[in-house]
């Protein structure tokens, strides 16, 4: 396990470990619930630029250490400075993260073990599929502190409906997993002694597809979705009929038609 | 218990109590199902209007008299006039009370113990939240009257799938609180008998709150929902710059590391 | 049972059957799992056509001949070229295919007995109304192949939420019946026994509604759906006044005040 980034004097904020075409981000900040500091938000920052890059990964995996799996911005630093600059310049920064989470070549699972709460539960939101244990929770809690959770509301109403995104935004109240599960916010749930064996299993079925056909995939997912449906369809059509002269969609059908395994080209 | 509007010879078409920062608006018309008329138009869009400038008023809830909640417009009333002007006008006045529902800086609650058809389907659509009982029924009825229920289409298909819509917009038929829950049409099912205090329990969850963190958080989750990935991330960074700035939110977060409840400001 | 295109040494590839005001086109590939070569998308949108203009026709339910619903399109076919306007050209009629289904004055419903993957999946996503047997399974596997399911992935996200649609996207996995259900891909589910039953009493009731204000109000459905709030209020508003002014309008709220069946105009 390596360390995209550490302070002098202390522990990284942020753990990689990359195996089997998985690189797993660990928050790494247990005594803070893995809170989102501006350094921490930064080495997020650094490690999804350097991994867009790398052909290597495939996955990739966003989990908390210790308790919580995060609980959303640092409180402490936040409210260090009254410089509206400065606000504006953090906030900005994360939502600059989330554009790079959706805009990223490779799906990010977010493994959620604990409690997810405001801008921790917005980055479950903003992750392309999620998966938790029975044990996890979620809130939307900044409303408990006067500040409304404007950018956990962008996440939470792409992903749930109105009213349950509005529900948990007005009372700051906490979900339960099933409770994120019938309402959209995470794919599946499972008991917590089984969270790494089911995010294992969904990110090798992830893995074993064309990095090619997945990344352009996911890209045209994000931007057919701002289209009216007459443009969506023309989008995708064209988007297919590129597909159909790639490599691996001539491998794949071919190994389909001829029951055998596919053999991906590199992204 | 204050009336805000009647008739010279009727009982008052709406009702306005007001307790604990909480004003509950109830449809007065029993008799005729708590249908929709011009007045009673004019009365929901004035005791909103007033609602709209009353820092005391922290919560609305909009209830029904009687047996039904809201069978939707006045049907005699609607036919009695061939006159395309005067539906133009009815019409675009139920669509700006809508609007005003979105934009008033308070939630606003649907409390649903009857059934709820048509334009009064939409009414609870078109709340942000809604708390119905176990006996509560749900349809969109103008299909059975050869009337497509264009303005309930608005609202049904932003807060549900859309072939849960469609479905009801096409069939008219009802469907149960347990279904309008899984369809994210209302928010809770309670049983009947303590529909007052699920109600009461939510709306005090709100009123606990900073009201101008409620308000502006309120508006800027519906600004946002019409705006793409990337223009929503922006507006929200700078709404949350600006938040930092406020006194609640100072307040609210100082309560929060200092371990005390919040003393929040007016609006 | 008429047939629509056929070859001139094959068995039709789609044929039609009319009773009740309900045309059912069946998908007649059995051997190919219904696969939706250039020739079907052909007869299918030739039949469609002649159906926009037939009053005698209600409903448009679209079936599946043999064991599978539709395993989505001619993987052999598509092969067979590598030429990109061939691809380009059949994509295209095929977003024309669907574009078609939704402005088609009529209701259509799938009626999925069995599997729906790719394209199929997306035709389920893409008619107004899906009931499947309980025995009907979905995946929308292109990306087995190496080809993501672009003009999948339009309909797919603008039926089901946001997780749920890249889930499948991404891992090519089946779902079952009730998971299709729980995420809105389909309305009912029913035991396969009853399958025919309950295609019957949906399209029945919407066969008993004013042909003209179902097809007014469909068309109005899926434009209001592109939108933002408060136009699509100001569109409804007009829709509705409008809507007040036709023949089956009077008729319906008239029948319904003086409690007797209505009869309604032709569309």
């Amino acid at each position: 396990m390596s360390t995209v980034a550490a302070d002098a004097t202390e522990a990284p904020l942020l753990l990689r470990a990359d195996a089997d075409g998985i690189a797993t981000l660990t928050l790494n900040r247990p005594a803070q619930f893995n809170s989102l500091s501006g350094a921490l938000i930064g080495d997020l920052q650094a490690a999804l630029d350097a991994i867009a890059d790398d052909p290597a990964v495939r996955v990739v995996v966003i989990a908390g250490a210790g308790k919580a799996f995060c609980a959303g911005h640092d409180l402490k630093e936040l409210r260090a400075s009254t410089d509206r600059a400065f606000h504006e310049t953090l906030f900005n920064r994360f939502g600059r993260l989330m554009l790079t989470l959706t805009r990223l070549p490779q799906p990010v699972i977010a493994r959620v073990h604990g409690i997810a709460t405001a801008a921790g539960c917005q980055l479950v939101a903003n992750c392309d599929l999620a998966v938790c244990a029975d044990t996890a929770r979620f809130a939307v809690s900044g409303i408990n502190l006067g500040l409304f959770c404007a950018t956990p509301a962008v996440a939470l109403s792409r992903n749930l409906g109105r009213k349950a995104a509005l529900e948990l935004l007005l009372t700051g109240e906490f979900i339960d997993a099933a409770t994120a599960l019938a309402r959209g916010l995470v794919n599946r749930v499972v008991p917590a002694a089984g969270l790494d064996a089911e995010i294992a299993r969904l990110a090798a079925a992830i893995v074993a597809k064309s990095p090619a056909a997945i990344a352009s995939g996911k890209t045209m997912f994000y931007r057919q979705l701002e289209l009216g449906l007459e443009d969506a369809y023309a989008y995708a059509a064209e988007e297919m009929a590129r597909s159909m002269g790639t490599a691996d969609a001539c491998e794949g059908i071919d190994a389909f038609i001829g029951k055998r395994p596919p053999v991906w080209q590199g992204r």
